[in-house]
């Protein structure tokens, strides 16, 4: 039977991959690379250098497709519509590819930044695929370093605190409030630094774009002070390399003395 | 100038520290092992195990201490208390195990079960132990695959779902009641199977023991039909070992079909 592995890579340091994700390399005969364009081509090359680095030339194959687009221009209407036609799109891709390239017993991978199990779609579109019903695969799932622990790390603090919850959400739904009852949250996918709604507050934020890359740019403090550094910053980054990922942990400063609870 | 490593070693699979954490054990002279007494020594076996594996033998030291117990007595009266008297005893023993153990420009290193930034003191002990100022050192974090991510991976599952949020919390905050406006919670430190409380609602739980381990146990379904088993095999691996570790992801399902917001 067809195996897949799906292989978390960490978030951008080629050093981050764990043994585990070595070993699925080693024993993959072809990585399926979806490119979005030239825009993140330098993701891709990333992507290549990791293969260079850890699997001998010659024992395997990469077949590159075209990843469909997203109708971001539908999105007003509603998020899950276009993302629903759009995952159905890359179903066809990734069908199609195992399919198409890898023979009854080979041996194909897909490579995720950071965790797979951190928006990524990778596993919800295999499972489509999978109940589609016209090619069948085994398939497992590598774990990695997700963007949300390299930044932490890089910026050696904790997620949570003590006893403490945290929450891990898009820019999208930090647009529509502070979650209630949570003072830690992390946020991706932010596209338009939603952060800066929430400048008046007692909030730090622990900001980080391409972390544990030569490009990595840290920043932390008051969202009122750190704020227009980061918003410069990524502008900058952004012009220079075309493309920037970024994600952040905003810390709401407790409104009173923590007192034990009676 | 005294260096300390913090270094994410993974939920128990050996093969997933990262290469970055590989590189930090050889630079490393001496290992703090803090031990909690002979309950989890299996614990501190793999541990050793690591070590044996990755470095070479007579280039490091192992320095054992006690870890000191933390006034679960106390705990009724008020979580944090109990908890900073315990950092406090805990930077203590830090701080002398830095002071004595290292030379003035050795290496030393922390160990932590998965993710330092996830429900781990080490770094706010550092801190502690940096801001009395009697001993002085640099450190850096090494992230580590966490049980949360090591959990949904085995179970071939996403943290969050498309464009949803997910949150990290404890089995004491669970019980307080279901977080408001997430459907996906991951729950650690519970030591009384809390999501008992939630069987009769719409949700199903993903639960990992020994994650990663020979012992392994994976559970998932919805609550009311795996919750009993998850307690039987939970209690049957406790009696066998001695000791638990488990976390578990809830995923409550959608009350409605989801119609894109007007």
């Amino acid at each position: 039977m067809r195996k897949i592995h799906v292989i978390g890579i960490g978030a951008g340091d080629p050093d981050q991959l764990t043994l585990q994700a070595v070993r699925a390399l080693h024993d993959t005969d072809v990585f399926f690379v979806l490119d979005k364009g030239e825009v993140k081509s330098d993701l891709v090359r990333l992507r290549q250098d990791i293969l260079e680095a850890h699997v001998p030339a010659g024992t395997y194959r990469v077949v590159r497709a075209r990843d469909p687009e997203r109708d971001r221009a539908a999105d007003g209407a509603g998020y899950s519509p276009a993302v629903g036609d759009w995952r159905n799109a890359r179903a066809d891709v990734y069908e199609r590819l195992i399919a198409d390239e890898l023979g009854a017993d080979g041996r194909g991978a897909f490579l995720v930044w950071g965790d797979p199990s951190l928006y990524d779609s990778t596993l919800g579109i295999l499972e489509e695929v999978l109940a589609r019903g016209s090619v069948a695969f085994a398939y497992d799932v590598v774990p990695g370093i997700s963007s949300v622990s390299a930044l932490v790390a890089r910026h050696r603090t904790g997620l949570n605190r003590v006893a403490r919850p945290v929450q891990i959400t898009t820019g999208r739904r930090l647009a529509e409030g502070f979650p209630e009852d949570v003072d830690d949250v992390v946020v991706m996918l932010d596209a338009h630094q939603v952060f800066r709604r929430y400048a008046d507050q007692d909030i730090d934020i622990y900001w980080g774009a391409y972390i544990g890359t030569p490009d990595e740019i840290l920043v932390s403090g008051p969202i009122a002070e750190a704020g227009p550094r980061i918003e410069r910053l990524r502008a900058q980054a952004r012009e220079r390399k075309g493309w920037v990922m970024d994600t952040y942990l905003l810390r709401r400063r407790p409104k009173e003395p923590q007192e034990p609870k009676g």
